[in-house]
């Protein structure tokens, strides 16, 4: 997977905001203070452990944010599968911006390539069966972009990218609205013919519901196994089935055995943990 | 633990740049559709498993952002331990903007929650031992106000803020600049007495340069508990000893044990699972 | 036609940088000479002509942002027609802060019922036909979710609000990527089965591709009414049909008699005269 | 007239935020999906109708902060009028940013062309009389900068830019103050004797109160032509007089026969349709 | 002198700047340590030495950016003399957000009230001549808007605001253009009848030319006192006067003495010391 | 001293906003008058003034954020000592930006160099005492990094940035806490033992007190040289005394012979005036 990655409009800010909290208006103190304006430095970006790479090119653009004459030659593509000891990426010009930038770069890194990393390994759990991995909107705030981008970097896809961009009527909408079918109707006469429905039901009731109103697609929250079987053979193909809820790596196999069309974790994005990456410079003190 | 909470100034553009990826130019598209602007709504913010709350009040805040008509009812404090089913508040007024902040504000109290709550785990795992709690610089881009906020609401402490409000020289400063002893005299000259100087050291040796130096703060890098024993015999309380990298809640018990005075989690903030937490409406539709 | 409104994220930046444009720095250097501090004012917001109302609370939350004891009372909701000399709102306070914001208030909201008078006309010009109106991208930088919110509220639909939630491949991607058939199969395989997938084409061969293609939705690009006549028969319902280039207020209803679903004008948005309203001080010199 | 454009910093956020709210954070999915990354392509911005070229450079640097790596090519120079079919610029490059710049570049480009087309229309419809063309403030919120710009490379003037760098009384004024006297002795007391002082009037007693309290520059609002001749011949020369208001391309020409000295227009930025541009790709499939 | 105070939308992002850079994401760490979330505070801000008040509105609105809470009792008006201990606000509520934009609000209001006094001192000292006092454009990088305020708080003018909205040849410009006659030509060319153009000249010569060429201002560069003289002589009333270039508050009475219509002053706005005002807190820990 | 320079994201927006304030939306109306667009111009950047340099690589990348044609060649180091008369930076290009941009960098260069120089005579003045000097909050809005490093490049020091970085608990801290004791023991009991604690005092009792609560810097206020040489016998070298309060370039010599540590100086930022500063083009109209 090396899907497009998000606009430059959308990442650099995160960077400059991700800068902007470490140096406030002081900078960086210790660097300032121990490394003299003219070293120069180089060094290696590498995974600590194994993983699938996410957000390379963009992390390391936070060096070139400090200071344009820092190079940086990007060793892997984003969506490779790398082993532990890789080198990502080689960092080379003046020490400061190096050294300043460093924990940046790496948070950002560490973080999407955990996404892509977990993303791949639900991904390979499900092989064998028809379901999709998808992300959801359980996405850390300022980060959506970059980390649906994992995401798809990891073999996944993305679902609705947020409430702007596609109708999912929820729990609590039909908790409002009344019925599963008041509110899949009312969204049919509001939203154009080029968008399509998706619906959460929680029973066979409210399925038969979102199926009789033209759902096209319905999300199945929260059920069991058993629950799932049923539903995929209730809805006979009228609809995409998406399983979401509560599932977890250890869970998705089974979940998407069921013959789901899609499974859906908020896990990817709100519990993965970082992949340990790490920058590390040459010593040049010898020569 | 009631920590003051961050800046206005700086949690609210969160919360902002969160609806902005959400809501784009378009909005809420399925709630618009479904919701009439006229509806009214009632839930309860309720903990799906027992921890420690944190951000209660900023991740609230982001439903009077979408409609100041929306009232919200705190019901307990950032920092209380709250057991599973807790209803942690209240909120009602207009359905619409309910429905459309639901996500945003879900999305980072589960975050910060689940940071206070690791945290308070690992406080309670190092109890009886003199060592503190700290988070590290690696946080989430764009939320570390936040985050070192929850780890404080867990009764952890902060280290420093970032690059510009401490001194910390790490191992590739040392690279760059040829010792510790170099390292720390330097930062001596340029920084104003009113400033502590920490070191990061990997050996004894590095350890009696730093002693030496007059470090104020020494951070004994990625040593095992047999190093960190012996380093806190031959630091004998000349300088406050720091033990960081790779420390997990499965071993810091240990790592604090070893008689240093601060042991240092990157796990709190980069790989802390969200707390569980939802928003669930009244079901008002009988009346 | 009483559409929900854009997030107020979205307007109340458009709000600012017209007053930001208007005073600049020195701010309203006339009102400020010529008119006490202590003055009051009220007047009646306009319409000296007929036409269909977007925007106004909107438009009119312009006095707010100057000061907050300006009261505006709207007197009709967006999507009203109304007759010449109509008063929408009534605006009444200090009154330095009346007459700097009326100019910014009167563009915008001049703009807004223009597009939703001219759609209106639009819409009553092609009733009797299946087709519905929509517009398109050829907005107003900066204005497109104010721009598509004013087409709505004069009961036209917004077609995909831009590149980012919608797939629509256009003629150019078709030179680039050499067939139609090869466009839209890419687009499967890439995206999400929860999107549909839509094709501009300008003749029966691409027609035809297009179909056998699966794609959801079809624009018809630049065809003359045979042409058009001829693509309802050839794709017999098997995919929405939209009709686009070129098309006028004065040529629409003649497209939409050719049975198509869907009509698509960006003389909408980028070419529609804006309604002339106007800002009636009373005079309350006599008293 | 080939005047210098608006500064960079005025126009490049125009262009930042029009991108933004076309490719919001999941950018083009359309062009993402179907063009692969390496793809180049290469076109020409063509005039499809004969007009004056405004805003080519700012338009086209929409391009650019895509991708750097795209090259655009001005083939003319704003202020130029141009011919049905004409060339204006070469663009080319990696295919993706093309694409996915366009209609941005394109909504610019054709708005600031039709308003420098239809000023010069304005302009060449008053030649043989003494009256100078100007704009007025009703113009895009946002684009006032491009717009007032777009008018001077139509050979008009832009008269005041805003509220901040200009005195202009106008009516609202007038009836807060109670006289055009009152007013503009205030006026002439408040703003230094570097500022020159308009006021608007409606009738001949107003024009003398205008004249005797020695106004530079009176604006004749809503006359015909019969009272704009009789103001021209009370004024004899006192004071600068401009006709202003409901003034479109078809009256302008009798207006300026009164002998007044400007003519100012709000359609001009209002209401003039945007000019016919279009990108049209090179096919190099075949090669 | 109680003049109109900037836009909001201009001097509320001076306030945030101010409380970003002395809080950046940590916040006010000494507040928050010894200072309970319950306290409450009253105190006055006072004059320590006798002047000018300018921007006391402004800058005091420092702390409800903090805590709406705070409530804040204006004694007097901006442009008010007042003696040494004058009461100029009184300040309570929360006093967390007290004592934490307390500097904040000093800094600005020291500032503003500074250069209002010295303002006040030149305009007195001028007195009995017919000049006026002008501030420049030689203002703080950021503030001018507020210094161009407080000058006028003190009697002064603002001659122009900045290169936008006014026309001033200066120096450099003759250098490039090659002669104060061609400059002056090309301006009046280029702009439009409603706009003053001023020059700046060194000798007679470049006066002659100047008044030849019909410039409605001319600024007398860095003349001694003989020379302003007979500049008024030879320029009899045919342009308005300006003297510039390093007039300081002691030679000021000198220059104005010479029949020259305005004096302007950088010194005003680039060298004027601030004013010594205080917040002093109720000591309510014996109650 | 040739300190790092503040973190390129902090200067680069202060540049910015200057150009925003002098251009607003029209730009420099005079140079686009007189000057033509293809003009160049060549000039000096020169001290009128001996001082000591500070910002000048700062304050001179005004020219390139208008265009990036403008080559400015750097002739000294800041914290270098140049006489009156000396060249800065030569700056040479197009000749529109050159003028456009020579107030704002003029403006801010003189302001840093100002303070620079100013700070320079003060440590001179303290010369073989122990004293260091430093700056205090008492800063501009929204130019604190720049004063600071301004202070830097003149000799001195910077004490805390802000708030946020360092603990000093002042008088209106000890009117709400009750009592010197309680609030250091208060801040001891918050703050990580990282970060040293300064408190201020005004009399024996409470420089007693802070001792006993064993505060890292005491800051003795307004204290005459008598009290302040009483202040030193009685800390004996237990704590870091400060010096604040009043201290001018005057006064400071003597402060610093009492044998404080450091003295602190508000007058540095707050009231120091500007080195006047020229840019000189050179005359090309001959060749």
């Amino acid at each position: 997977m090396n899907p497009a990655p998000p606009p430059v409009g959308v990442w650099r800010p995160v960077l400059e905001r991700a800068l902007a909290e470490d140096l406030a208006e002081a900078g960086d103190i210790t660097t300032d203070a121990v490394v003299p304006g003219d070293a120069s430095a180089s060094g290696r970006i590498v995974a600590r452990e194994a993983g699938v790479v996410a957000g390379l090119g963009i992390a390391t653009a936070t060096f070139g944010l400090l200071d344009r004459r820092v190079v940086v030659d990007v060793e892997v593509v984003d969506g490779a599968h790398v082993s532990a000891g890789t080198t990502l990426a080689i960092v080379s010009g003046p020490a400061r911006p190096i050294l300043t930038g460093e924990r940046v770069a790496l948070n950002l890194l560490g973080r999407m390539c955990g996404i892509a990393t977990r993303t791949a390994e639900v991904v390979a759990a499900v092989a064998g069966t028809k379901a999709v991995v998808a992300a959801t909107r359980k996405t850390t705030p300022g980060l959506r972009a970059l980390e649906k981008y994992a995401v798809r970097c990891g073999g996944g896809t993305t679902h609705r990218f947020g409430l702007h961009d596609g109708v999912l009527i929820k729990d609590n909408h039909i908790v409002v609205v009344g019925s599963v079918m008041a509110a899949v109707v009312a969204a049919r006469l509001a939203i154009g013919h080029l968008t399509k429905v998706e619906v959460e039901v929680t029973n066979p009731t409210q399925l038969d519901e979102a199926l009789a109103a033209g759902a096209d697609v319905i999300l199945l929250d929260n059920m069991d196994l058993g629950e799932l079987r049923a539903a995929v053979r209730q809805a006979a193909g009228r609809a995409v089935l998406e399983a979401s809820g509560g599932i977890t790596p250890e869970t998705v196999a089974a979940v998407a055995a069921t013959g789901v069309d899609v499974v859906s974790l908020g896990w990817l994005t709100h519990s993965a943990s970082a992949l340990d990456v790490a920058l590390d410079l040459e010593d040049t003190t010898e020569s």
